[in-house]
């Protein structure tokens, strides 16, 4: 076994990553080694790059980032028992304590110390991680390793999609970067009977349209929510996937939503977002869910089934593939938003 | 406005149907008169036709045959106010009290009173039908004539697969007569991720591949349940879709179905099951739904919602097209199997 | 019958009612004609009466205010089915329009097109109100006069309660005005393990211990949230029932529950709420939901089911009884928060 | 630490059980040794002492019977991390494989692979008892000793109150065993409002009132159905709790569930049920629950929250206390049906 390892590391409190030597990290009896083949690019990963305001209060140097891989185990601890070396393998990367009330009741996505990889401990852009044997995902062999590997936003997509329940109805997304994308083709497998996606980028609105969208607008465009209410009968779409985290796409969102729809919020505000409560959300009697990572592992069985079946092609998602050490090039295309979703491969070189 | 008109009636306690002048029925303040322009014909209008055991016991001659259908407003009562005279229309063929328990709450087609029209009043095998504005349906119109005309069994096959909840699971239908045979593309559209298909009849299971089955089977087959469980990775499949009635069917049916699974049952059995229950639904923590009917109206707006999309496409579910004069070719091919949905130009002559 | 009546009646756009003599309604054929007896005072009409700045929005006078009451039907129209002269009932003050999406899918209470009695159209604090058929509530017999008249905000609990699902869970009410008050043993009632009282108001907090509370804080108590946190073993509560419409009370409520928790709204917030919507409700996982009248009916047989049963007991809830005369003595008491609720004997003189 | 224990074991494929010395059990890493002080008796070990058909098929001897207990942790295995030395816990005795679908999906309670203790692998009729880290309960200060020893049948009965939903229902309890008794206070709790038990033994039948049934009757009392629809204003009860096994009580239980309710079915029927599969569920458009042991670790969490909120209380319910040594007169006192719940204290002697 390797002692030493390449790893993309922020090192200091500043903008831009490192790719160092780094030691293979061990694990523990209940721990499990994963040698990385490949691995997605996230949003998240970008702002840990940038170094924004959130990434400087969040994430403490030296660090590995990287959430989004898939594998093959190497090693495992010796109460380890579901998963044996050389297992093709995907990771939730949410590491909870799995002994709190919410671990206990099937909520440990939520669960109040969770530990994220790549942002809390080391991550993925690496080729090695140790990763606790309850958060491995076998991969189906039907499943193709690019995939394999984005199965943590694509499992964003499919626990929002399922959170808000589509099958049969209209749906709005609002934000289509590479989750809000995702979310199209997941929505139409899952049931959704009319798709509309919204966004700044008029790229994202074409590649939207490509994917599935019955339409995409520009959030900009004059008038818009009522052309969605005209688009739906007057009434409203009954479902709100909302993706992108700004105030204003939040509040004209929940306007578009039917009287008694539902509004699943996944986008992250970096501010306090001001909002009409009352004609908002109490007189129209929605429901708002707050979502967040993907449960474990329905969220995972939900994908895999998905994936499998063929009900969705994640092909046209992935636009860029890279290796590890084109991680400058990787990070450019994210910044411009030119990319949907970049996946490295970790073993080339 | 004619006096008289041509209807489909069971005139004596025997088998068979006469094609008769009657007098077009009259309304009261909060009714509708239809003008019937097209028919579906339904299994339990051939029970009736065939006058077997459950008719005998049900129907009390003289009555118009006839449940599902389409056609156009002629007359509207005093006090009706959201139909129109020329508007193009549905209706839903349970007739509740609306003022028990059960309408007052949501759940209409379960009324202990219900009134179903060509079994307990008359029905649309005729020119006219009178229909309470309650029960009328707006055909939106993007919806073609013939779906609109049937829209009741289509609404039993979404009544269904909505109440189990398919989207992102494996589906098992036993029986894949008309209703069983919608459910295939609804389990679908409706976000299925695989369907099996199960009927004693090859025609159908080659009719149930065509509409989108990912697999068909012959409910004879040895070793089935074993096999389904095999294709759903030894777990066995998220719902079952009772459609068949048999009690054998619902025996093997329920085998199929994973612990913790959904079994959703239409088809009526015409005697007493003898069910395992503890193997077969307490040791599994199953959850068995009773469905009846449609829900008044969100299963219409469901039904609605997926036809209009274009995401199920009834053309090829409609296999003849006869007048209302060749009932009795149509009954024969209903005695034979030979049909999946036959719809009768009421109009022509 | 009589033709003239006497009724309060907002008259001019200022503040005050004045009791005057008016036409006694007529009605339609789906209509029902009503005697009044007793008449409950809501804080809607204490804002009516005092005129601030959302009735100066909402209501034009003339108009006859109140909209909570009970008393016996003198007059049907010739549609009426299920009511008839001598019924002893209440009713539902939300008139919807009964046939669009949401009415035509039980979710009349949010119909777009709600018109509201006392608010919209002639209200309760009068000898007679006309209303239609379908609103009326037959009170069963072993309900009382004063309670059937609190019917309508018994129910805004009674759904809010229901709404969230307090069954085994802890639950945290911020405001305990006349609804927050029922709430207590409503929840108590429908299953609630824990119930904790949130209020500005001491008296009221007293008489949220009397109706059962297992605590009752004041809201400007240092350290509130971490108390409640403390006391349900760090979690947090499950349930949030927010009826006080104060800003500073849903951003406190909100991080009072636990992740994945519930959190019903009912409380008008006069502005706009700024609100850190990452933190209170995203990474939580929460499910928020906005609560309006009451379900018709599975709200009023949830409530009949309560009260009936013995489950609940309203009487120190009704802390002032008077004349319709006495209006100004019943303003004032609510003016100064010294009344829970009052009703008004409208027969007396 | 010894290394001898004393325990009830059923030794050889015959009646009875022999109270033995055997060896203290061993732990692997993830598992605990707990030093047992109180266990309750259930039916099924019973149904293991006098060796009826079930037990034959099911139970291999040499076993340590029982599955009811409270204790204290004297030892922990090396990768054990919530769980110390000196807890004072219960246990959830089905023990899961925790890899599969059903585990991997807050569904372990019904595991295709469950192991029991006392049945599957040694039980609670001992001094130690080894149990995985996973499946040990800390009991909370406020509960009593006797109380956390019997958290697992009240599990039973609280697992199947909630998967009905019984918050401002009527519901009818057919078998009032010890489980069934036990969901009269529970239902109460939980929110029913009108609670009615249903037994052959009018011994229960005073028991269930006074753990307070607001009726209670003898099943064979003519016209069973039709009173109890009478007395729910001729709908029929919102909810069946059905705890009795028995066909004749699934049958008329079905029949006094109104339409669109919901049936939970505990009791494990020893023979197959002949149901008139049409009548009772799907004309009524009812939910059927299967339910089985306890969800992980909801029911736990719920069942703790009724218990120390002094919602409910079991004193009544445990109607013996007797020493281990004293097992032959607890199974006299079961095979009599003198009892409810008989906990045994093991450390006394």
């Amino acid at each position: 076994m390797a002692t030493m390892m390449r790893a993309l590391c922020k090192v200091r409190p500043e903008p831009g990553f490192v790719e160092q030597e780094v030691r293979v990290p061990s694990i523990g009896p209940t721990d499990v080694l994963i040698r990385i083949e490949k691995a997605g690019i996230c949003g998240t990963d970008y702002h840990i790059y940038a170094w924004d305001h959130w990434a400087q209060e969040r994430v403490h140097p030296p660090r590995i980032i990287g959430h989004e891989f898939m594998g093959r185990v190497v090693e495992v601890g010796d109460a380890v028992r579901s998963v044996r070396v050389g297992d093709r393998v995907s990771a939730e990367g949410h590491i909870a304590d799995l002994t709190c009330l919410l671990c206990r009741t099937g909520q440990a996505h939520i669960c109040e110390r969770l530990k994220i990889i790549g942002v809390d401990r080391d991550g993925s852009f690496a080729e090695y991680i140790a990763m606790p044997e309850y958060n491995v995902w076998k991969l189906d062999p039907a499943i193709s390793d690019e995939f394999g590997a984005i199965f943590d936003p694509l499992g964003n997509a499919v626990h929002t999609v399922m959170a808000a329940g589509v099958s049969t109805r209209s749906v709005v997304i609002t934000g289509v970067g590479s989750v809000g994308l995702m979310a199209i083709p997941v929505a139409r497998a899952a049931g959704a009977a009319l798709v509309f996606a919204i966004d700044i980028n008029p790229a994202k609105l074409d590649l939207a349209r490509r994917l599935g969208a019955d339409r995409a607008f520009l959030a900009t465009q004059p008038g818009l929510v009522d052309e969605i209410r005209a688009l739906t009968n007057g009434d409203g779409v009954d479902v709100l996937l909302e993706m992108s985290g700004s105030g204003a796409a939040i509040d004209s969102g929940l306007q578009m939503v039917r009287n008694g729809g539902t509004a699943a919020l996944l986008g992250i505000p970096s501010d306090n977002v001001n909002l009409n409560l009352a004609e908002r959300i109490i007189f129209k009697g929605l429901t708002v869910l707050g979502v967040n990572g993907r449960l474990m592992f329905e969220t995972w069985y939900q994908t895999q089934a998905l994936v499998k079946s063929g009900r969705i092609d994640l092909r046209s998602i992935i636009t860029h593939r890279l290796r590890l050490d084109e991680f400058e090039e990787a990070f450019e295309l994210m910044r411009t938003g030119a990319a949907a979703k970049i996946v490295l491969d970790v073993t080339a070189s």
